[in-house]
């Protein structure tokens, strides 16, 4: 007779992978939403979907961390994690409704750019998890994602900059701006979500 | 002879009882401020006592963590719980004083659904902290919390597309547009204690 | 022989105390700024350069967080107090960038106020790292830290009431509460720091 040790339970890599699966479908859906002519009821019902779908496996994760005895990494970092996946889908979810709602007819052409670095940090993040397993190779990752970061912060304030010239009304450049924020959230989200992996890294190694 | 055991000090439980019952006075002053003709100044005057009372409570907590040796839970999550429920007070007087300083005659019907958002999760937290003692039936009070918090996003984002529809001035718009965002906020920050709470059970389940 | 224990690595006080005298530097920029007749573009280009300075030492803790055995406290906790000192330049940051991209022509003379409160906050928190290291004496600086961003708040309320009377354009009064928000955020990312340090203290006595 020997010991059996109770592995640790591998699928939450699994489910933080299917969490940043979602936001590769929110970034894409987010794009469909900038075409001219987009049926944008139609990607908005999409995206609502998405975000149940990525509700979901958050869920998921939570209801494992609370029957699992052996976790991979703390409690609290896994909550984390998933926490910060699903505020990155919340951030998409309100831009792409803001579209919507707001019947912009106009958006200025660097959100085009903004949505770029979406979906980027949306398939390095879906990269990257699988990697938590072994914990290797995402120093690069992070400073990719933080490079983004910093990219879309100077064009979002040139954005800004850009609306409050004059040529536009009080009333569309309130407008423009708050879905302009709400995509730049939706980049910060990214970027906490590559600080709680540094963090995670940084205590397990 | 028997070994003592130093009890646990089950106050903490008291304490946070009380932090969350100054929100329940929080929210109800909320909703006195949005009726019409409500004395305005005199609200915001007791709304700012009640902010000083809540501050009072924290750093009760706060002390007591510092000078106790054995904790319900660990200090840090005390630290955050007892932080989060001081941001709501914080979010609530803001509204508060934002309607009294910016003299708006006229606030979107929804607000009073915010408003009472804001009355159910106050009761809702105020009923889960006793509860932290046992860790028992917490599920749904996250669960309703989050649910409510959906409710009012969604709500925001209507009357968000309602102020901008064009009946309303630029600048009058930006001052609905903070009040109601700062409401949000509050929203928000149950949500986050919710959070906390879900965490902390999380751990020590 | 005797046993030789590895030494707690006490320049992570020193690091801290060079991520604080950016902050130092940051704020007097930011005062700068504010003169009349100001050279913006190139204080907004000084900004800059100390925002690197200061991405260089987060780097820095970072690094030695990885590569030392024995931390003074927590990794997580070395970690997060990095990152909330590196958020409050990055604000400052922000600000500096602003006031240069609007093409701001006034400030409400209340910004110079809470400009000073930056400074003020900057000194204390520059003067409260070296103490981590005996944790001493810290009280003082969380509550005088809470005292400036309360008056902080107060002021930034005020302001936006003013903005608000009706003697500014809409698209103006939205570029002076962008900054002003702007620097609201820096002095809540500095109790932010003053938060994290009382978390610390909290956990080690």
């Amino acid at each position: 007779m020997r010991f059996r040790f109770r592995p640790v339970d591998s699928s939450f890599y699994d489910l933080f992978s299917e969490a940043a699966a979602h936001l590769v479908v929110g970034a894409q859906l987010l794009s469909e939403m900038l075409a001219d002519g987009a049926p944008r009821a139609d990607i908005a019902q999409r995206m609502r979907e998405a975000e149940h779908a990525a509700d979901e496996t958050t869920h998921s994760i939570i209801r494992r961390v609370n029957s699992t005895f052996v976790t991979p990494f703390d409690r609290e970092d896994i909550y984390s994690l998933a926490s910060a996946l699903d505020d990155v889908m919340d951030m998409m979810d309100e831009a792409v409704d803001m579209i919507l709602l707001y019947e912009v007819t106009w958006l200025p052409s660097e959100t085009t750019e903004q949505v770029e670095v979406l979906q980027r940090c949306a398939e390095l993040t879906a990269a990257a998890m699988p990697k938590l397993e072994s914990m290797g190779a995402l120093d690069e990752y992070w400073i990719e994602i933080n490079r983004l970061e910093n990219t879309g912060d100077k064009s979002y304030r040139r954005i800004l900059a850009n609306l409050f010239s004059g040529d536009h009304k009080a009333l569309e450049v309130m407008k423009l701006k708050d879905i302009v924020e709400s995509l730049e959230g939706a980049i910060d989200a990214f970027e906490k979500v590559a600080n709680i992996v540094e963090q995670i890294a940084v205590k397990e190694s």
